[in-house]
């Protein structure tokens, strides 16, 4: 059984690609927000590395003192850290409450605090609506509650819808994010078949269905069993539990699971217990205090998620994927504190800080008999 | 039912103290190492806070500017460390081919080039024998291979065996190892009387068996479920992995599970694969090299252990802690593949080093078909 894609080479010229099994792998696309004057000189979307290489062209050659970025998620944090790294003077805009609405808002708020500490001017619960040209070399951002923030260059982060054009009007189904639909598998509803990555869809392991959820992560996971299935292999993709991880200057900012909102939407009886702790023995020199968030269920008193804000060398990464790998074998809160964690005291304490705040959540969330 | 131990109070006086549950944690003795001049001034055990505090003491009050420790396992690598700190000129006196025997010894090979570089002279694969004084407050440590090494004080570290005199001379039985056996509620052979930490002995997870592995983190679980037992709970310990840690100037070394040797003994086709791998993208500045050991069983293809050394700051503890959450859960070598772990490019990559150590096992290993 012989099929074909129809392609463009590089001269514009159609060609015929044959294939027994074809693998779809088209990704992401930025999404546009709707603010006039994206078109303007010094004005930059930033999704590829395309993106990023023009920006960094634009600050070498130009005399740049000074940026505004829209866009308060991973791309719009990182980009502010990058910025005041080369010496800007940047001003944050995002619609948001507060900074990274991929956790919880007290979380952001820390968050807003190391951004002011270095120097950052944070707007956030602000809607951007226009860039205009001010004077010779100015953009001016203006938005509700008066925005009206300056810079040499704007810079637009912001969210990604899957690229399943191809796919749609190739008759595969897509799914109501516009993802492309697949099953475990990896395969579209056409058989031979396969997509991956950030145009796919995602096994959710803790909401039990398919989601979008675009990750380096997820998409490395998929291509390969869609690979190996495609070449005559049978795995499945065990599932994402949406762990995430991005730095901000000094701090690291780490999640995986659910938060309260989307575990109740999904129908637990989620309860969500924030607690700091020491990242090792305080005794030991360097103790950093790290800001925990266990997300778990009150009826059968899994675990659904956690959310952790601190140093980015206290392993606030590696100790969000202690959280990973319970989630991922669907542990109770209580039996964390069963796994056999490290211990010495300049790396840990006997109960690591991950088992504390999870001892947290079980002293704070009463049994039900 | 009533019950008593008889006890000394601080004056000597002789009491009765009744009871219903009793829970035995009389810890662990140091073991008195075969060298002769223990006895002299300037030499020193170490193994309670005590023992430190009188080492810290002389040190204050006499001018000391040279020492040897005897024993190259944990407590031996953290005194050296300690010692070094202060200013003292160190040499280190093991019996192992490498330090740290408790890690394979091309692990103790890199511990010892970090040592040398710290300027400490490092004798392994050495016995000492005798301690002796030589001028006014120099010690002489001799033993074979020509060992003569000097210092104005004698560290002596090593191991240590259960305390269990006042079990055993109360009709508790003892396991091999001189501990308290005890169930995985942690109850002796005693109605009513339970044992905990390094007393005790500790049901090991992988092993399927009762073992002595006197560890805080272990004596920490076992006394909770001791305690919540006692009173009227019903909790079992779910085991040890063996996971430890030690830092050692800028190393950090981790192990979790069985060794090569441990788990052939134990009837596995086991097989250790080396591989080094960055903490994080190379592309992003700061990235450090890890170097990882995983075991895994050839015919199950089951995890069986994990070892990890690196600098402190690349998240080497929590990194074993994956591993270590893995074996809790009799994962595959392959399945490490399936875990959802954060990334982000300082902080990690993709596939995060612990998976691609998975995956050069998996590479090595060959599937028997």
């Amino acid at each position: 059984h012989l099929h074909a894609v129809r392609a463009l080479d590089r001269s514009g010229q159609e060609r015929l690609l044959k294939y027994d099994r074809l693998i779809v792998a088209t990704g992401a696309r930025a999404l546009s927000p709707q603010i006039s004057g994206l078109e303007l000189q010094g004005v930059f979307p930033v999704r590829t590395m395309e993106d990023s290489f023009r920006i960094h062209d634009y600050l070498e050659k130009n005399s740049v003192s000074s940026a505004v970025v829209i866009g308060s998620g991973y791309i719009g944090l990182e980009m502010t850290d990058a910025l005041v790294h080369r010496g800007l003077s940047v001003t944050l805009v995002g619609s948001s409450e507060a900074v990274l609405p991929t956790v919880d808002s007290v979380l952001g708020k820390l968050i807003e605090q190391e951004l002011i500490e270095k120097n950052v001017k944070v707007f956030s619960g602000v809607t951007a609506t226009s860039i205009e040209k001010k004077g010779s070399s100015n953009l001016s951002v203006n938005g509700d509650r008066n925005l009206s923030a300056n810079g040499d260059v704007v810079i637009v982060g912001g969210g990604v819808s899957p690229d399943s054009l191809l796919a749609s009007t190739s008759g595969l189904e897509t799914g109501p994010t516009g993802a492309i639909r697949v099953n475990q598998r990896m395969e579209t509803s056409v058989a031979g078949v396969y997509a991956a990555g950030d145009c796919a869809e995602t096994w959710h392991r803790v909401l039990r269905e398919f989601t979008y959820l675009p990750l380096d992560t997820t998409s490395h996971k998929q291509g390969r069993i869609a690979g190996e299935n495609a070449v005559g292999g049978d795995r499945e993709f065990a599932g994402s539990v949406g762990t995430q991880v991005v730095k901000v200057f000094d701090l690291a900012i780490a999640r995986t699971g659910l938060r309260d909102s989307e575990a109740v939407h999904a129908g637990f009886a989620s309860k969500t217990v924030g607690s700091t702790q020491w990242d090792h023995k305080r005794y030991y020199p360097g103790a950093r205090e790290l800001n925990f968030r266990v997300t778990g269920d009150q009826r059968s008193r899994r675990l659904l998620g956690a959310q952790l804000l601190g140093h980015w060398q206290a392993s606030v990464a590696k100790r969000i994927d202690v959280f990973a790998a319970a989630l991922f074998h669907g542990m109770l809160v209580e039996d964390l504190s069963d796994l056999d964690l490290s211990y010495t005291p300049p790396l840990g304490s006997p109960w690591d800080a991950v088992q504390l705040s999870a001892q947290a959540w079980s002293r704070a969330v009463a049994r039900r008999r």
